[in-house]
């Protein structure tokens, strides 16, 4: 354990570090961003669309792959990577954190969760056993262990409850994928620290799961609805206390500024379904904030969406861009996502290529003051 | 005028000839299936995917461009290919069948049509010179003109008015796009022969504008309502008379077995929005008739839609196309269209080489058969 991560560089002015992840599936460079494939495919976009703005690791969604088509169907068709023509690394979260956004009547026990499907409501149950059995039928190469998010705000009694129960169920997953060979054929399984807002119970969670000797770590229960400085804070409370010689994720975040934020905190991995999602409403990124393309002012532009990076999107002019997402078409989605995702790929490339320069430091705080510059020019514009 | 096209064989058994059109943006290889593309993209595939499955020429819709970017706007910007990333032949309708099937209130007049936005109820109006103003403000490589399509059944003498005016006003056309300079430069004109189900007027229509000697013909006023027997009558009704030395053009059809029966009547060009609409739905088309993959039959199959045709979506089993099809994805939706436009691509592509082969009247009939009685079988095994 430990050699499928090796850490490149560290930065001299941050926490940040450049790495590399050994996967079943090939290496993964971090810091790196994964886009979502929530129901085995990246949102309007083919794999080959994936491959062709550099994506090197996507995510799967196991509480809604078990519903539909099931994990079973997944894994007698040969594993997700077969069934939806991806042949790098898959990581899938353990269906938890759906459990408690989506699914209705759950009840919390102390072997799982029980919860009833958003899709037909019937009644379903997951525990350690279960998540982890249904992530190796998918195949995944990084497979998160079963963990209690608590809600924010959060009393501190019930957040450490949550706390102690996240440790027994990542030990319990650890000994599922132990017993049933997944860890020793090379798959790994991650941690999640919760903690919510109480510094010495993130502290805690990191350091009792640090003691299992898990292939890697995430920061859990973060982005639940708290401010961004709150945010941060817990993210910072927490990298710390992990295992410098691990890789760190955490979980379904954030806005371009925030993932350079984390990576100065010492995050090496992102997800997040922003990108896509404010796409397929016609809104892309740019260096200079996001831009609405659904905005008059594009109607007739015949610039590109932004001139510093290069993809199949940007041979359209904004004027066409607008014009496919006002008339609703899917082109629309699938070019917009195209962008967005190259985007938060190029950022994590950048970030990469500045910690191996050495000057990530006073790099990804230029790259911010201008986004944020523009971002509010670009608002004040439309007031 | 007459060299752009030139007949490369003509069959033996049927009326079918293999044939090459010249344009501004190439050639075109005929027979040939053109993908429809109403709002500057064909729905749910990038330029890539179709130069991929071999398209030629695409269609543009005038009367949806022209009131959605408006077609000041496309030209401005460059044009139509320019806008939506095309470098390859366009052909544009007249509009006017759309402001028949989907305007308001439209009153028809000598000098054209009145209507009413289906978008915003704005009045409007298409005449001669207003339906080749917008195609040449878009850049059409072929510009289709203005005609009156009768509705089915209609009586003869409203038919025959219908056929003077489209008489007439093809050739105001004819003049717009020579005091222009749209014709001396090299774009083409296409007249289109109505004449609904009266024989004699349907041949009445093709000398007629025969005499006016543009660059190609089309049968318009078919698959309206009328059974597909009435429907090939109309354009067996109607090809004979129109020229040799012309590319000939069924306006909006149609199935399979449809486009090879045109074929052996002599028809060289064919577009269709029935591959992409169906493929939005999860029906796609094999050489065994078509197959609906929302079927519970194919849940769990891990064989590709057909092991004839090969391309992006034949990597992918059955299963998983019904997966993302019952999930809603749009992906679905891309993949789908890739094959069945791929379908009718390769099925115009097949008609080419076996007219080159000289067994084009065997194989087409065989052809017909074989797709007949595998999607009666489909249907017996649903019942």
């Amino acid at each position: 354990m430990g050699t499928h991560f090796q850490v490149l560089t560290t930065d001299s002015a941050t926490a940040a570090r450049r790495g590399q992840l050994q996967t079943r599936h090939g290496v993964v460079q971090t810091p790196i961003f994964m886009p979502v494939g929530t129901q085995g495919t990246v949102k309007a976009l083919t794999a080959q669309h994936l491959h062709d703005i550099g994506a090197q690791i996507i995510l799967g969604n196991t509480y809604h792959l078990n519903l539909r088509p099931t994990s079973e169907l997944i894994r007698d068709l040969g594993g997700l990577h077969k069934f939806m023509g991806w042949n790098k690394p898959i990581l899938t979260d353990s269906g938890g954190f759906q459990v408690f956004s989506l699914a209705k009547l759950r009840e919390i026990r102390e072997d799982g969760v029980a919860f009833q499907s958003h899709l037909d409501g019937a009644k379903l149950f997951l525990g350690p056993k279960e998540v982890m059995t249904i992530q190796a039928n998918l195949g995944s190469d990084i497979a998160m262990v079963l963990d209690e998010c608590p809600p924010w705000p959060c009393e501190k009694a019930a957040c450490a409850e949550a706390v102690a129960r996240s440790y027994r169920w990542a030990k319990q997953c650890q000994q599922v994928a132990t017993d049933n060979g997944f860890l020793a054929a090379g798959h790994h399984v991650f941690a999640i620290a919760q903690g919510s807002t109480f510094d010495d119970l993130r502290r805690e969670a990191a350091e009792s799961l640090a003691s299992l000797d898990l292939p890697g770590y995430a920061v859990g229960g973060v982005s639940v609805g708290e401010p961004e400085p709150e945010m941060l804070k817990q993210v910072g409370a927490t990298t710390p206390y992990m295992p410098v010689n691990k890789p760190r994720y955490t979980m379904g975040l954030g806005t371009p500024p925030q993932i350079l934020k984390m990576i100065a905190l010492g995050v090496d991995m992102f997800d997040c379904v922003l990108p896509s999602r404010v796409a397929r409403n016609g809104l892309v990124f740019t260096p200079d904030g996001p831009m609405n393309l659904r905005n008059e002012r594009y109607r007739t532009d015949p610039l590109p969406i932004c001139p510093e990076i290069s993809n199949y999107t940007t041979g359209f002019s904004r004027a066409y861009l607008r014009h496919l997402t006002v008339a609703g078409e899917m082109l629309s989605g699938t070019l917009l996502t195209l962008h967005n995702l190259h985007f938060f790929l190029d950022l994590t490339a950048q970030a990469r290529a500045h910690l191996e320069a050495g000057d990530f430091g006073s790099w990804h705080r230029a790259w911010i003051e201008r986004y944020e510059a523009g971002a509010a020019e670009r608002k004040a514009s439309r007031a």
